[in-house]
């Protein structure tokens, strides 16, 4: 059936009778996506959407077509300012540039400069330079965590070692802050670089997080936050600040920036445990390997028994890993609904992403945003 | 003696008649710093600075004096500004500024700012800020260069690890950017985004060049001009800008601070294979453990015979370094005067950044930005 919700948007639903539903814990989740407020008459029913059980039908594909005249200029740009007359540095730019990342941060930019009625080219810029804020984060994080893959790649560092993995790093985010400083936007510079510093601030929370097995979910959060959130929600922010829109508007998309940046951020954590690593380019099991505290793990451990809160320190904290710990893991968080669970707060944060563009009008634009929303949440099914 | 230049300013002399001089090179030499042209009348004698005996006596007191008020504000805003809740940030971050570097590059923005009669305090900030970015260099090179001391202590991957170093660099890069985009001066944002780039460029060109006996006299000082001079001069650059000089002051300053960078890095070069340890706080020998090929190498290897040359390739290229190998590369540096050259070279581009700030009228800033010249070179004596 198809069902008209409050904020316009049609959606597919299918119609289950509440006698229907064997686990309670069902009509509780649906209840926390959608308000048991929404329906009007108490109710006899719920409404499941089809995401639940179909949620890998979602799609990027409204956003990717809206911007994607100005997303050839972004790409034209990046390639432009990856050059430099030293060899080195376009070659581990093109490196990591072509190895294919959706360009989901830029894409957040354009599109919200579009959707607040943006005329000229500033957004292209703080698009590409997003971009390159994430390419410098990229190449040092694979220093610090010592990854040898990434996107399904061998990662620069293993390629060029970990000095011109440093070295390029520092030259994007440089390339970057000039790009921006062409925009002239000062406001547009103040919000990217101070979530430059909040990154920074995020990966190094997370150093002093890892290998430890009492890292609590609000210190998880605190450090998502920092490293993920704050560049999606820089990236989405100017949008409206280089449009000149009035600061509630830049709230809002502040507020979805944040919101989507922490549910993505869950479901690439919950994907580490349970995903396809076809899908996300990445092998399975890295952050188990490098002894990363993420929300699946914290669920896990927090609700597991001492016999497995010993495995737990053992594999994380110690990196003593044997044959079969990781498959022992999986059972582990399956068996206490951790992965499920990391999804269910992924969705709670999609929500409130969703809720912060309420308050603007239907448009395609406003459609593609939120698809994007329930794009990064169905990466996980 | 003392004579008047005709820049105006008094400076102290010996006269040595020119048939007492044995080597000609000499007269050669002092032609070059002052120019001959200067000489009014035809020479009988030329006049030998006493900085070519004394050099030791020169000071950098007048500038300490100077910019002292404004420095305890950059001082106290660097403390603020490495702070975070983030414990390690601050943790490190105190441990590189405690460690007492001269902070030579926020004392030129001060003092170029005050001596273009800026009134305000952006030149605190943007001082703070070039001194972050020289503080997230330094930290970034250990790791690249693998360093184990830094300013005569533990370097900080020491302590806390590569991982650390590259993120808390990144920190305090962003607080940086932060800092400056308060200021609110986008062409003083140009410039220093610009130098950022520069330097990640010539870092990387560096790594190019390591362990590599070709490297040219000009390669050397393609990579020094980007990751030494670049920060000196958009260091000094930042002060006439802030204070809205005309464009001749500009590129005076920018032009002062490349030409101080390029012979302030010479002589660091130098210091490595003749200087006192202790002066510098800072190993002799790390350039040669590290195979980094500088201007007393070049020389060296340039002017050296076969066997010499195999020497250099062993040691520095290959890294087979043997119990005396550093002791017979300043042997060999001493019998082909690639240090005593390397340190003409420097005192050249001295001069030229000397005749930089020539235009201006007499003041004791000026004197000041004359004698800290003076005083980079006097290091290596």
């Amino acid at each position: 059936m198809c069902v008209k919700l409050n904020d316009g948007l049609e959606q597919n639903f299918i119609f289950i009778n509440l006698h229907k539903l064997v686990l309670p814990s069902l009509a509780v989740r649906v209840d926390k996506h959608y308000g048991a407020k929404k329906l009007k008459e108490r109710v006899l029913g719920i409404v499941v959407p089809l995401e639940e059980q179909k949620a890998n039908k979602a799609s990027i594909n409204t956003l990717v077509n809206l911007v994607k005249s100005d997303m050839e200029n972004v790409n034209a740009l990046i390639l432009s300012k990856a050059g430099s007359h030293v060899e080195l540095i376009p070659e581990i730019a093109r490196h990591l540039i072509s190895s294919g990342g959706k360009r989901l941060r830029p894409m957040l930019t354009i599109a919200a400069a579009q959707m607040c009625g943006y005329h000229g080219d500033g957004h292209v810029k703080l698009a590409a330079s997003v971009e390159f804020m994430h390419t410098a984060t990229l190449l040092h994080d694979d220093v610090v965590d010592e990854s040898d893959m990434r996107r399904g790649k061998l990662a620069a560092r293993m390629l060029w070692g970990n000095q011109a993995s440093v070295l390029v790093g520092d030259y994007l985010l440089g390339q970057a802050f000039k790009m921006m400083v062409e925009v002239g936007s000062l406001k547009a510079l103040d919000i990217l670089s101070t979530a430059s510093t909040v990154i920074a601030e995020g990966e190094v929370l997370q150093l002093a997080a890892a290998k430890n097995m009492n890292t609590t979910e609000d210190e998880y959060l605190a450090v998502i936050r920092a490293k993920t959130a704050a560049l999606f929600s820089a990236a989405a922010e100017v949008g409206p600040v280089i449009a000149g829109s009035c600061d509630e508007d830049q709230k809002a998309f502040h507020s979805y920036g944040t919101n989507l940046g922490l549910a993505f951020q869950m479901i690439d954590d919950a994907l580490d445990y349970g995903g396809n690593a076809n899908d996300l380019g990445k092998d399975v099991g890295d952050d188990f390997r490098e002894g990363k505290v993420t929300l699946p793990v914290i669920l896990a451990y927090r609700r597991g028994n001492d016999e497995e809160r010993a495995f737990w320190k053992r594999t994380l904290e110690e990196g003593a890993i044997k044959e079969g710990d990781f498959e022992k893991a999986i059972t582990l968080m399956k068996s206490y609904e951790a992965i499920s669970d990391t999804l269910d707060r992924a969705r709670h944060y999609g929500a409130i992403a969703r809720d912060a563009l309420a308050p603007f009008p239907d448009s395609l634009h406003k459609k593609a945003l939120l698809e994007a929303i329930d794009f990064c949440i169905a990466r996980a099914h």
